[in-house]
């Protein structure tokens, strides 16, 4: 029975390449469904749509093949926005602006595909609704690289993540043993307050490397000495020795490792290198061999080329959970997953309390990280190999992927508000 | 007919992901033609042969499935080096021991890969043997990312590293295209005298995308005041602009641009950033808006897990032929490619004299390069296309992909001569 009501999906925050993979699984479900009348998107997020930018999505993705492209396509469809919502007592014309648009377009359910601050964003619009009794249901679904979201096990973008960055540095391991010379090679990786990406760059471990040799996370203050140590004591025993870093690595006070040693460029302004670079001129004194640091920048988020078909799948399927939940009248929730099993690895789709999610961090518990803060424990691979399996098979055309045309966002025409 | 004479092959110079599919070429010919007797390996080049570092791999790579496995993987699988064979009149012991292995183990003909100069290293040794009358046959089979060698089309290893780079530009793009504010993305692409790989990044343009919108090569000298300009003129008609430039930049006077504006670190050293930091560096003064560098960095070389299929399977194609010539009694001579046409694309395997390769290098032809020096002509796009054509079908276990235990190279045991 198709019912009058619509629904609206935003994403927001950084991008991932299964964000869109949820998107995908929503307007799927409606679809084959009839959950709802029309599938609207909002263009950049709240903020798109407090201008007015938004689109319709039931018609852009109609068939399961521009589905299927579209969830294997890398950052927000939709676009993104880093806006945070003011509160109501702050700004209560935003909320009336947003309801009268809903009640307008008949819009019952808003979709917000995000990370924490869009969690913030979910908890505020449901609150409002509540208070002002409006019948419009708000549920979020998680998107994050960096796995930084409680109660859920781990967040959809996370995995695919994860699989580039363990093959990036097995990759790099291959670079760096060919040479008869010694080498230290610091990779670092995204993650500024929680290590969970870091720590994935274990599973690049094979039973003929170890690489990486070293791993320092966030988590736990990192101390310049005592990682010397860790690499002089290494260099007896290993010609080549790889380390994986996560950028936001800080002293026992709390200081960024990289702001430890701004340089200062040619206009006498003061710089942060990232934290591998000041790690490697750390280094560079005091070892006899060749140092180099890798940043692996955007590519870790934005890879759809090596997305995990686990990650993709999942994240297809939280967004139909999440639109059947939406539909039968749930809000002020977050779709979640919970881990059943490791062998084989199953999970279910939960339902959380969005205020025990919206602006709380979740980062990498102590037992996850070896005695002496420099590796993770067995336990801690365990609980990530599942996440980086399977490869999605990708449409290539002239030699690239197949992606969906993201560049319309740049595009007039999404003005009706 | 199994004759009695043995070969040796080598690998020199940087990784590319297509090495060791041309050393899994020249097995597959010498097994299945009966060619020699034993395939010798040098570990770590010709540098590591003089230290009597080599192993037997005819038995290591003996089944068709293990040398799909080396064909796939990544750098060197017999380790590398950075060597500069000196010249008979310099150091006539470095020919007579060499020539004396040679013989003592009954090696007739030797397969070095590698670029410019390890063609050097084909060169001097096939002279020597000329020279002395040796009955040692030296055969170079071309490889670098940097497409640098003349006489051959294109070099392997080549389109690998241009896959990587349109793929990684087009996905950078999608990364950079979803935030409703504009900016401007620098990528920096390896090739510090050629900028055959800087110009595959114009191979991401698709219907939706231009990125990436200017490209400057180090063909052409690069002038920072027109390169403002270049931005700004853009900044008014496109949100979001992406910058591919080659690390090997240079002012009107051949100076590096990284070299122009050097920082200085915590400990008073001046270092150089590189070309995208410095170019990034230059535009955050005079812009109003966000400015970030990207360095693809050794990912372009090792990225195994995107390379070209054409690439590989021209790799090993090149590998057998070479094993033909060499069992053939050609010396002195390097393979390569000849384009026969590009619609459809086809090649042939030529020979070339060494000597016309060795110490060469081949540039981008300025006919390529647009008129005003900031983007390529479609005939250099036409020329490059049909190299990233093609997806490997790799192996994963355990979410990555499964490459020869390139580790071995650490191992003892290799100490015969």
């Amino acid at each position: 029975m198709k019912t009058k009501n619509n629904c609206i999906i935003g994403q927001s925050g950084g991008p991932t390449t299964a964000i869109n993979a949820s998107l995908s699984g929503i307007i799927e479900e409606v679809l084959s469904s009839n959950l709802y009348h029309t599938i609207y998107g909002m263009v950049n997020g709240i903020e798109g749509l407090l201008q007015g930018k938004y689109l319709d999505l039931s018609s852009l993705f109609d068939t399961k093949e521009k589905r299927d492209k579209l969830t294997t396509t890398p950052s927000m469809f939709l676009g993104s926005c880093r806006f945070k919502l003011p509160t109501c007592e702050d700004s209560e014309s935003i909320y009336t602006s947003l309801f009268d648009f809903f009640e307008e377009n008949h819009i019952t359910t808003v979709f917000y595909i995000g990370g924490n601050d869009s969690m913030d964003t979910v908890l505020k619009l449901s609150s409002y609704a509540k208070a002002h009794d409006k019948s419009v249901n708000i549920i979020g679904i998680p998107k994050t690289i960096d796995n930084d979201l409680p109660i859920t096990d781990h967040t959809p973008g996370f995995g695919s993540a994860a699989k580039f960055i363990a093959t990036a540095l097995l990759e790099v391991s291959h670079d760096a043993y060919i040479y008869n010379i010694p080498s230290v090679t610091i990779v670092e990786i995204m993650g500024r307050n929680a290590g969970w990406l870091t720590a994935a760059s274990a599973l690049a471990r094979t039973s003929y490397s170890p690489a990486p040799d070293l791993i320092y996370l966030p988590e736990v203050p990192f101390n310049t000495d005592r990682f010397i140590e860790d690499v002089k004591r290494l260099r007896k025993i290993r010609k080549n020795i790889i380390i994986a870093v996560s950028e936001g690595i800080k002293d026992t006070n709390g200081h960024y490792i990289s702001a430890c040693s701004p340089v200062i460029d040619a206009f006498g302004h003061k710089q942060l290198c990232g934290a591998s670079k000041t790690l490697e001129n750390l280094l560079k004194p005091v070892l006899d061999c060749k140092t180099r640091s890798i940043e692996l920048n955007v590519l870790q988020r934005s890879a759809s080329h090596l997305s995990s078909a686990t990650d993709l799948s999942e994240a297809v399927l939280i967004g139909k959970k999440a639109a059947a939940f939406g539909a039968a009248g749930e809000t002020a929730k977050m779709v979640g997953y919970k881990r059943v099993s490791n062998t084989p690895y199953t999970i279910d789709i939960i339902l959380a309390d969005v205020a025990q999610i919206a602006n709380h961090e979740k980062k990498v518990p102590l037992h996850y990280i070896s005695e002496h803060h420099n590796d993770i424990t067995p336990e801690f691979i365990a609980y990530l190999r599942p996440l980086i399996q399977g490869e999605p098979q990708l449409v290539y055309e002239n030699g690239v992927p197949v992606y969906c045309d993201i560049a319309h966002l740049h595009k007039k025409g999404y003005f009706h508000l």
